[in-house]
């Protein structure tokens, strides 16, 4: 039989949805889920967007321009980059199939097969999955759970680099840890990235929930570092319209932005009705982010305590995204998340959790940590860490 | 000043979007250019895509299933597929972004860099770009203008199969040919994958752009070589929603379809909106259909006997799409074009064409052949052909 490639064969599977299949069988049986385990927020879309879409009179839903519809791209370089003190002309912007292209492109352009990349870990899975399909390497640079993750002293990067090093993958905010790095750390970055001249790929799609009163410090910020800073964005994250697959890729390498142009060529155009969500979306009125941030900030409050108060339990504060990582009184969180949805019930309902081991490339790493996302509203939240709390409880490979 | 990559420097940009800049610079002169250069069709979106957009009432546009939202895949697998004889279960369809992800996935799951892929000459400039990115070759088959293209001598095939061939990829109906292969042509490339078990991926997002009484021929009616074939299908393309972006990849073969899953699930779904738009479509009624055949079918005639009228030139009758490639009586087809754009006009209009050698990729072929794209209203092709005629007719570099 015809075989597959070897890059198909080996491509990993999504480590996330791992335990879906254990929840799915959990629902057939009418047990309810509460869900900490994803980042699909229950926000309401900005109604600016979802009338855009409603409103359109397109007659025939025709290709875009490769790099975006002009109105789109004018609007972000003009409307939303100029507002938060971010400079760029139109052809330093393309409009990407969400924020997930536009990472994969940035190490496609910047990485050959063999490459390093230096990422903080623990990181977004898909890096990883990235970093694959491109035969990258990613390097972990290791950071702490007990000072919130932040960026380690620079000696770290220093040690971690070679002459495979081709550039830094940042996530600011991160997922999966909610960290949200200071001023001070980007510019360390950047002066890492400039010394070793190295591209600085700064993942920033959670930048609009900040929980802290600075501004949000952007690695397109960093002075002196234009042509290694590589900027991953995502419009369909910013205004809670996931499924819209907008993003953009940005930078003032002339280089960088003609070599994305010829990838965004081979697939076309971005979705055409995705893009006129994103145009209707430019117009979001600055109290609709107040809102979306005052109330994960209650959230993150709630769930933050809810976890500290449970014995054996530890997080740390995030200060960014809807996630955090949490420290769990268990052998192995994976074989625990199982648990949970195979074996344990407090009135026909029980708790996921993402097993964090997969955002950590370091083996053996993260094994007591889960991934808590806090998208729920707060009475759903409630019940789900009072099921978590128990189960912790009862858990046969508890460890206090 | 940090490098790209390798990859990045030599990836070919788009061959048919060289000449955009001449049009562009004309256009902003006042100057009117009638586009026989591409594929984007006036006609309308069928209304029930539209309105499906319309009338959504999403209050917030979430990630869909990796694989697609769970409508659209029974709805294409219980509506569309079955009623064209076309079995398949749920599980062996994954929605892609348009039929671009869907090709590229085919070559990345099927080939290792180094294998080879066989491909009717002229092709599709885009399969070239994707067979880069995977680090595979293609291996042109030739194919002849004087008999429209049409599939040669299986003898050609068997000369062109080394250990390293993994694959044929077929378009059909072709673009850029617009030819429409026989049931005996599509069994005897079935025969051929069959002998040298090589995977055979199937481009038909053409499908129903078909101007024979006979209904298509899919490879996927192939008989015995069900994990073999690969479909690669358009929805966006089918129902003139271009700009939609929503395709998918269909086989029969477990491991191909799990490989595709793994793909699928790091770019985390297709773009939602354009879901929506493609189920509304799936209740296009007929008359749609055949409004849109009979409407292609004038033009083409049209467009066919136009060129041939015009002295040496020739353009064989193509049986699907919306393309033909035209013989000219010039040098160079490119040098043609840009002369067209540049230099000549009739009361200030000009028309463009794409040339045809960069969907060859044998040295030296296709020089003076054009892609010429019946996609316009009639009266507007009457214009068009007619400056074309008269422009050859004043060319310096033309041959008769």
């Amino acid at each position: 039989m015809a075989k597959i490639s070897t890059k198909a064969e080996l491509m990993p599977a999504s480590a996330i949805r791992k335990l879906v299949p254990l929840a799915d069988a959990a629902k057939k049986n009418g047990v309810k889920v509460y869900h900490l385990n994803i980042g699909q927020p229950d926000i309401k879309s900005p109604r600016c967007a979802l009338e855009a879409v409603k409103s359109n009179n397109l007659v025939n839903v025709s290709y875009s321009n490769s790099a975006g519809l002009i109105e789109l791209r004018e609007g972000l370089v003009n409307k939303y980059y100029k507002n938060i003190g971010i400079n760029i002309e139109v052809p330093e912007l393309i409009v990407t199939i969400a924020g997930s292209e536009s990472v994969n492109l940035s190490l496609e352009i910047t990485c050959n097969p063999g490459d390093e990349v230096l990422v903080l870990e623990p990181f977004y899975t898909n890096y990883n999955t990235f970093a694959f399909m491109n035969g990258l390497t990613l390097k972990a640079i290791p950071t702490d759970i007990r000072n919130g993750f932040q960026v380690p002293p620079i000696e770290e990067f220093e040690k971690a680099i070679t002459d495979k090093t081709k550039a830094i993958l940042v996530c600011n905010p991160g997922n999966p840890t909610g960290t949200l790095y200071s001023k001070e750390s980007m510019l360390a970055l950047g002066d890492i990235a400039r010394k070793h001249d190295l591209f600085l790929i700064s993942d920033e799609v959670y930048r609009e929930f900040c929980y802290t009163d600075e501004p949000h410090f952007s690695a397109m910020h960093i002075p002196d570092l234009e042509q290694n800073v590589i900027l991953v964005d995502s419009v369909s994250k910013r205004y809670n319209l996931c499924g819209a697959r907008i993003g953009c890729i940005v930078s003032h390498n002339k280089e960088v932005m003609a070599a994305a142009m010829k990838f965004a060529q081979a697939r076309l155009c971005p979705p055409v009705l995705g893009q006129i969500a994103a145009i209707g979306a430019l117009d979001t009125p600055q109290e609709y982010f107040d809102a979306v941030r005052e109330e994960y900030i209650k959230r993150r409050n709630y769930m933050i305590e809810g976890l500290n108060k449970i014995p054996g339990v530890f997080t740390p504060l995030p200060m960014g995204a809807f996630y955090t990582i949490a420290e769990l009184p268990v052998d192995n969180t994976e074989n625990f998340a199982r648990w949970m949805l195979e074996s344990f019930r407090i009135d026909n309902e029980t708790t996921m959790v993402t097993p964090a081991a997969s955002f950590y490339k370091t083996p053996g790493k993260g094994l007591n940590h889960a991934r808590i996302a806090y998208v729920l509203e707060i009475p759903e939240m409630e019940k789900a860490i009072r099921i978590l709390a128990e189960g912790l409880a009862q858990y046969p490979g508890r460890t206090i």
